[in-house]
């Protein structure tokens, strides 16, 4: 469930347009890495399979970097974009549950790479305190979450418990002055002013893949 | 890297149409356990931050179960929502790799539930054939491909190994006639025609967070 309200004053900028930006983002990166200087908003549509008008409609909120007949500087427009992204920040992550998706989260790639870094992750039980995961993040206790917080100058949450603790490792979160919190756990997570609430839900890629074999046996493909 | 064409002929209903669907369904599901039994496309929006024009124009492509000045059929448009993204068949998934990702997605909520079946776990680590997850799905060995897939009845296979490992899962999910996979490995696959690929990627979330963020600290908030 989508509840998450944009609460800053750029409207136009959608969560959603937000997310085509990463997109456009791993595209250009993509582009950058195999020498490509320049880029139409014809051609990232038709290599990346996208829409160019929706590319052109994103890119025109962030100025001018396109030329007629031209197309994009892929160098430059990708560095806006992780300029606007916010990427050229270093992030703290601090991740709450040391199970199987704590665990996995804290060694999956993009979490601690360009722009993000785990600092710990933090858990309740005595059994898996002290522990570390693969990669060799130390699983700290849950009792010290506010001195973990100042010392890892955390920026952002993830909450990776069960659904029914989710709620409280996001308060938890919030009072110990974390501003953004990514939720995995399949609930409902009420939010509070100013303490961004993203939420997860995986199985919307399974039924995008639901959608397309349902096609296939009703002999649309 | 979006890498999986649509191949279908409906080309009106785009991979991220495809998105939106599985959200309206949610938003419909919540109203209709809460009694609504019509909402507008404007209160659709207003409730759960999305943008009616849009609602509308992806909602058009299905026919007309609106009613000018009454709004949508709540429990009418949920169910052909869940026939339209074809929730209405069981689809048996599996997942190759018993590591923390793996074991994660077995026990998540939403793999196992209205319209998915978790039918195995399957890995090529000695130590981890026989093992079961924690709901009690049962990991079975990769050299068994073929037969699982054919007794399981296996309709989506699920990447949760490392990136090295990723193409060759695919590869061999394809070749053991399974045709919709969901990718977690952090690296582009070589898709085939025929077996669709949906390669899921975590970080975006992350980055969504970041840009809340860097808006805040620049005084946008």
């Amino acid at each position: 469930m989508p509840n998450d309200r944009p609460n800053n004053d750029r409207e136009t900028i959608s969560e959603m347009t937000t997310g085509r930006l990463s997109v456009y983002l791993r595209c250009l990166t993509y582009l950058q890495s195999a020498g490509h200087e320049t880029v139409s908003s014809a051609e990232l549509a038709e290599r990346f399979h996208l829409n160019s008008a929706q590319i052109r409609k994103d890119l025109a909120c962030f100025g001018e970097f396109g030329t007629r007949g031209v197309g994009y500087n892929v160098p430059r427009l990708r560095e806006h974009l992780v300029h606007e992204l916010g990427l050229n920040r270093i992030r703290r992550v601090l991740i709450a549950g040391a199970g199987n998706l704590g665990m996995a989260l804290a060694d999956y790639g993009g979490f601690n790479a360009g722009g993000f870094e785990i600092a710990a992750i933090i858990d309740n039980d005595e059994n898996k305190i002290g522990r570390r995961s693969r990669s060799g993040f130390e699983v700290l206790a849950w009792d010290d979450l506010d001195a973990v917080v100042r010392e890892h100058r955390v920026d952002i949450g993830v909450v990776a418990v069960t659904a029914e603790a989710a709620q409280s490792v996001y308060d938890a979160f919030a009072d110990a002055g974390i501003n953004a919190v990514l939720n995995f756990a399949p609930t409902q997570i009420r939010a509070r002013p100013g303490v961004k609430l993203k939420s997860v839900d995986l199985r919307i890629n399974l039924e995008s893949l639901s959608y397309y074999l349902k096609n296939v046996e009703d002999g649309g493909a």
